[in-house]
């Protein structure tokens, strides 16, 4: 049993801390606003007022925040969350950043001893909860043997190891948000060919996803494309779907790619927020094929 | 125990007729070219030398031919076949054609009494031998319940039904030959994407297949995909996919909705026959992605 | 000063048929619908009941036609018109059609003694009228020579030639019709994003089109893109380009080539179809982009 | 007559500086690199040792820089450049950068009672030479006319005036060279499209550009085009044409539009950097179309 920090208590962080305390560890939390923070305290977490005050040497810091920016305001802004972490702290990064952004705090951490495990996760908040969500990290051997049962507790044991380059897991989630975007629009393009010419959304989404496309993506995804309604039961919103798109071009473009379905998934994306659809669920790009076809 | 007939015995029709054989019916076949009905005749298949005389008056034919081109030159080109077919004659239409052709055929089958059973499968090869096949079907009921239980024998018990519409069950084929197309440009944008940034293709399309994508086409596909290499087990080759591809632009278009992902896969495939590439498996799309990265 | 034959008096061929008549020649017309002939006759013109009676032994026929299945009709369904022509009979076919199609006709022309002139042109009526179209031509070098004072007086001495290749000038019409469309998605791309970052449409359309691109196509177009009103002053329909982008797309498929630009010029115009937007000038496909940017 | 500071004597540059000092100015020079600036020191220049000495209380200073990041140096990352220009100082920045980073410089400035012209050129280094470049201009009206004369003697006096909005030039600029890009793509589909059907680049080339795109771009641009060779006449290359596409794309981005034909611009160029083509000219993203259609 450990102290553990814990930074970003949003829809995400949440059921991973719940889990950890309900595993037994003590928890050092802290949220920029402070509504969702309470739940956690009311277990046994202690709530601290600033967020470097989560990291104690040698111990390990989990954050889950939204995204790159937020981060670097933590870490690279100034050093006092490296210090404070100092030789063996580990910090375990859950958020869905750019690799480059790891590679550069991992490179600050490491000037004061402490590591950075990349641990981006593949879950939806119920997911996490129920500890069936699936991890990726990357990092230093040694961080991570500390870091995995504490991931195990808490998202799932479902948890991928891509070796020591820091950026690696980053890679893989971001090129996994891309397929899940690529398959979003794949669907809404089939199943809106259905409808003109005849079938039903519900009736070609229910074969194809019973046979060829039986897994979790597209069974979980092809409801709300078959109803071509998206603001409901919303998971993860437009704008955050836009972000990881962004990231995934980004890198591509630094590393020399094109990917002319990443392009079309963020254009889908971009026009929905150009037509003020903030609050869906990010498989509302969708529409934007429904729409087209004049339906 | 009936006696069927049978047009077309390439590598798809070749294991769906020998499983027809295997159930106990006997069967008259027809092959434009001899070599592969040979192993059929010692079976005790009989063979024909005229594709017309597979058909009896109230019988059932299957046909698995390779475009719209062959099958209209069998049907609609003259009206021997529908003539000889007759009364409660049945057309049992494997093909991957256009739903358009398959409305015009059984326009002109219903004139002589005889129906036409829309029935395209979802099977490579080894699938259909297996009876692991899924098969559409769509078109008048009672056809349709002659016709299952030898389809249940021949390829496999998920069939899926799409109502009494001709064009039905093409429809549904060709979205979801299109959904196949789609996840191979998204795996291969993806692995390509982690390739560039320090992970390998086999390290994220194992993580990916296990989870997210744990289903047939993406399990299936990946091998290929990760080990960037098209020309060994070729189980359906690039003119083909482009084939499909262009009659699902075609619907599409006259239908009126644009595709953008079906735009890249059809350009895929058009630059890789442009680079002569027409004995790759279609997968080999994804060669074009890796190129444009410059690998 | 000859007899000409003369069947498709629609919005283009209208004022060819005129400047003929001005430039002193003789007329049998035919047109499907009779409204637009009768102020040709009133000029003079000679009506004729049926197409094929236009042509006569040795003689030359213009045709002014909205697609290649009319054309077919004509000429290929049965050999009427071929026979009638004959020797030394000349067709100059105005029409847009595809380069296969050209070819096809002017074989079936060749059984009969008579040859076939392409001569697609590129005018909007009113250029047409005013004799300041660009006409291109491709066919035999006799025949070219026989008709080329005529294309000068009737739609203007911009005569490019390409060639005997029957099917040449159809490609450069094609071609040239696309980049046109080209043009248009590029500049509403251009102006809706000044639109969204504080320039006015007006403002860019004004200066790129005094500079860069000062020239016909931009100068003529960029109003109608920098207003975003479509509905008024129709020259081309939607209709008509989408055929005429089907055109390109289906030549670059036989020819093994991907054109990304045409394929998202064939999606704005299948959009706005599907809109419901075919009284629409071309130049709609426009709209396509303000609507994705929320405008 | 003034001194001016003059900031970046690279290709574009020099031409600039040099007419500046034919028409009488004196000019205090600086360059990061040595080489260049040498012929404007033989005819009058001085030179000074570090870029900011260019800037004398309200005196007027031109930059021509390579990129954001150049000019951020400069100007934002701290204040001497600003406070040594002071009250009625003026920054003429011919550089094409994105409007938020001048909207960022000339806040800063303003703090210090200077001001901001955006004054981004469309010219090829010779153009400028020649003063037959085209500028565009945002910024503080007084500030703008005392700029006007020394940008008629430098570049030319077709001077294009987008109001006060610091940011609109560049979006012009911007937009500008996106249509640029948008017509190499266009003429590339094109030419190869005459090519695959028989019909040299060359003729349809000649026949577009005497005609419908009688024009600077299309005359200047399909040369290269025609002839399918891009390591000659290097005017603005690749990795140039690449970031300018990037700030295109940013910025639309940020302005919620999605922009097609601006995506494909970009992965042809990406394309032809992964494949190393770095020090052809842009026009070289035209090879990917070729290549695609196996050419």
């Amino acid at each position: 049993m450990t102290t553990i920090g814990f930074i970003g208590t949003g829809n995400l962080g949440l059921p991973i801390a719940r889990n950890l305390l309900a595993a037994g560890h003590k928890l050092k939390i802290y949220n920029r606003t402070d509504g969702k923070a309470q739940s956690l305290i009311d277990l046994g977490a202690i709530r601290v007022a600033k967020a470097v005050e989560t990291a104690e040497p040698g111990q390990i810091v989990f954050t889950v925040l939204s995204d790159d920016a937020v981060l670097e305001e933590l870490t690279l802004k100034d050093e006092e969350f490296a210090r404070r972490l100092g030789k063996d702290g580990i910090h375990v990064s859950i958020s869905t950043i750019s690799p480059d952004t790891a590679r550069r705090i991992a490179n600050q951490h490491g000037q004061f001893g402490a590591s950075y495990v990349a641990s981006p996760v593949f879950a939806r908040p119920e997911a996490a909860a129920a500890r069936k969500g699936s991890v990726c990290i990357s990092g230093p051997a040694s961080a991570k043997d500390r870091v995995r049962p504490l991931l195990a507790q808490s998202i799932g044991d479902a948890i991928f190891d891509f070796g020591e380059e820091t950026g690696a897991a980053n890679v893989v989630k971001l090129a996994g948000n891309f397929m899940i975007g690529a398959a979003i629009e794949a669907m809404a393009e089939a199943f809106t060919f259905a409808e003109k010419n005849g079938v039903t959304r519900q009736a070609i989404a229910g074969m194809l996803t019973q046979t060829l496309f039986a897994c979790p993506i597209y069974q979980n995804y092809s409801k709300m494309i078959a109803a071509d309604q998206y603001d409901q039961a919303v998971g993860f919103t437009m704008p955050l779907g836009l972000k990881d798109v962004n990231l995934v071009l980004q890198t591509a473009n630094g590393s020399r790619q094109p990917m002319p379905f990443a392009n079309i998934v963020h254009d889908r994306l971009l026009a929905g927020l150009a037509k003020n659809r903030h609050a869906w669920d990010w498989t509302g790009l969708a529409r934007g094929v429904s729409e087209d076809a004049g339906l």
